[in-house]
């Protein structure tokens, strides 16, 4: 069942390993079939290398294995969280990619210093506090996903505007309307996390992109007047 | 028609991937045929590997579009503004390279550190201010244009001298007596972009390259007594 | 003899050219079979390009080459000292791949900064005093094994959890099961030691991930309640 | 004349693009038959991608071509001054590979960090002044070269031993027993330059290697006593 929406994800998790934001086995991507509320997700720890499209699970929001010869991916529990409540989004991505995870490592945002971050992402990349005890023991993944979506509605964010996150000591998630745009998105992260280092080397002292100049760069790819590209 | 400067305009944009320029979209090439005032650009988010020669955009100084079936890229007006000022330049290249952009993000220009520079740039590479409000509401990429060719004039400084400029918080053009110049020089900026971070991380109190030893370097390689490589 | 043996340390050689742990020979991957108590290894200064599987050399704990035509690595009495005392342990890789190195040159330990590090090794990775001139005089490869079990043996580290180290001035060495692991492991201990270098640029005053998050991350794919993978 | 000779020095040119030491033209190799005292040398400015073993000048100590249907490259009365000097040596290199530049642009010497470094180099690389108004005007190359050869001689270093140098805000040298062996260490330089970059990073009050540990691994790898690598 759900075979096309298997070979889709199959292909989005393959393109972890050709844009670099991968090694071993530390990424994968999910992608939602919104009307059987069933997704497809990378098994737990199985190689890029040997990986086929009928290895890919099917769960759905409950956790159970829907279909599948394979443990589902660990961080399964988290990409449920995120489904329940990001109503209007339908893949997502995690990896350890480099730069990304140096940011979710050092415990800070990435705060928007150009247009290549502008054209994507409304704002900072977020960086949720780690876990307590308490929230690791009881259910480590599945309050990761509750970490997420409770600070995008507490701080009033818009998940299709902010589609990236970054847990502390930990690594990115980012999403997309499918597995694919998720994908790119956590390209455009990798990207973007790796010029902020850049830059604050190379200036200290930097300050964000001036509003006026984030909003025209956002809003010229994205909304009713966007003009970038080609219309459908 | 101008089917040749379409296929050079075609293999120039090729070149920005070949050279690890670009990530997806970002970045375009332009070329200008004088003698009709018509340039060819690629078209907008277009990506690299489906991009044909026949997708390739004309487009006139007016900014109508004389042949095509796609939209010319977003930056056309940008590219417009410096055609018509920078008459000894023949093409453009817009990128977000990754160097490059992180001086642009830092607002800083690049200082002339050593013989690899001089050998292409004479001098700093400039780093301009960000549009203000009116200016980006107006006509953004317009106005960039109009803010680059305004910076070279006010300062006297000759685009074949420095063909390479960055836009703060946004990115670099460069540009050349063609479209291959302009992306061997977008490869010399990066080049150079990446070399002076690293030289100011080994030295913070670095100087610039003493000026007998620039004009030593540019000189070998331009004007009347240049002795590098072969004569024509 | 041992055929089997010698091809998959073969094999694991060839892996550190492939992971770009190595530059020329600089690096060497042995396993031992544990009945015969002979372990095998790459052969002194032979490069990657023209190594095969009958180059490798068998050698004994005493350190007599039991076959081969090449002299063995010149730091196998490192690997011997290690074999005669980390006894779970059955391959190790000498590299001198360039971020680890550079945190033996620059003398410190490399903390944990999240969860790529716990997930593999158990606390930092330890970096261990140069030898002195006695000790260098008198056996310097012999002295390096017998430096690095003595500070695991004097600091009750076990060799399973922390399967990498860090000689000063020099560079790491990990382990594991068999070669493959200790690859595995090398490959591991580059990332997490490039990550570690950018965590601390991004934020010098970073401190290391909270203990019960590394706890989390290493018993979740390591002992009796490990659920990451697929049971065997 | 000199076939053999033309294609080492062709081969060790195609080396330079292959370990990613240069970017367009921004290199040469040369090797001197010492019986005739002819040096076979890159042409200038002639790509990589279309360079041929019929390109290379054949060239005498006096800088007169002997052979060829190019210009030699414009370092080379550079290589004859080096030639003249270090009788030893039978290869050079120049590059501006990226680490090595960046230390050259800084301004500083290299220092001896560790074993990579002292397996092949035995103490600190060192930075060379620029040249004055003067001595560029009069004879840039050929003042480049006696500035080297000089240093050595006045601080009484053996070419043999330092196989490398830099020249401040230009780029590295490096020189061998013949081509090969200079491109060898044109690799060794550019990877123990980006380590010391990165050493500096973790560490900014790092001290080079204690002089023993420097010892110990440059005479295992030279001299009478050496014991690393298979035996002629």
């Amino acid at each position: 069942m759900l075979e096309e929406l298997k070979k889709r994800v199959y292909e989005a998790n393959m393109l972890l390993p050709k844009y670099n934001l991968v090694t071993f086995t530390w990424g994968n991507v999910s992608e939602i079939d919104r009307k059987s509320g069933i997704f497809a997700i990378k098994p737990s720890g199985v190689d890029y290398s040997s990986l086929t499209p009928d290895d890919i699970v099917l769960v759905n929001l409950n956790g159970d294995i829907v279909e599948g010869h394979f443990n589902p991916s660990s961080d399964t529990a988290t990409h449920i969280e995120i489904y329940k409540e990001f109503e209007q989004i339908g893949g997502i991505v995690h990896t350890h990619s480099s730069y990304a995870t140096s940011w979710a490592q050092a415990g800070r945002p990435i705060p928007c210093y150009g247009t290549t971050h502008a054209d994507y992402i409304y704002g900072q990349v977020p960086c949720l506090r780690c876990l307590n005890d308490n929230e690791i023991e009881e259910a480590y993944e599945k309050n990761t996903g509750l970490l997420i979506v409770d600070y995008f509605k507490q701080n009033n964010i818009d998940p299709v505007a902010v589609p990236a996150v970054l847990c502390k000591n930990h690594g990115p998630f980012t999403w997309g309307k499918g597995a694919d745009e998720a994908v790119h998105n956590a390209v455009v992260l990798e990207e973007v996390a790796k010029m902020a280092y850049r830059t604050e080397t190379i200036n200290p002292q930097v300050l964000p992109a001036p509003a006026h100049l984030q909003d025209k760069h956002y809003f010229r790819k994205h909304g009713d007047n966007a003009y970038y590209g080609q219309k459908g």
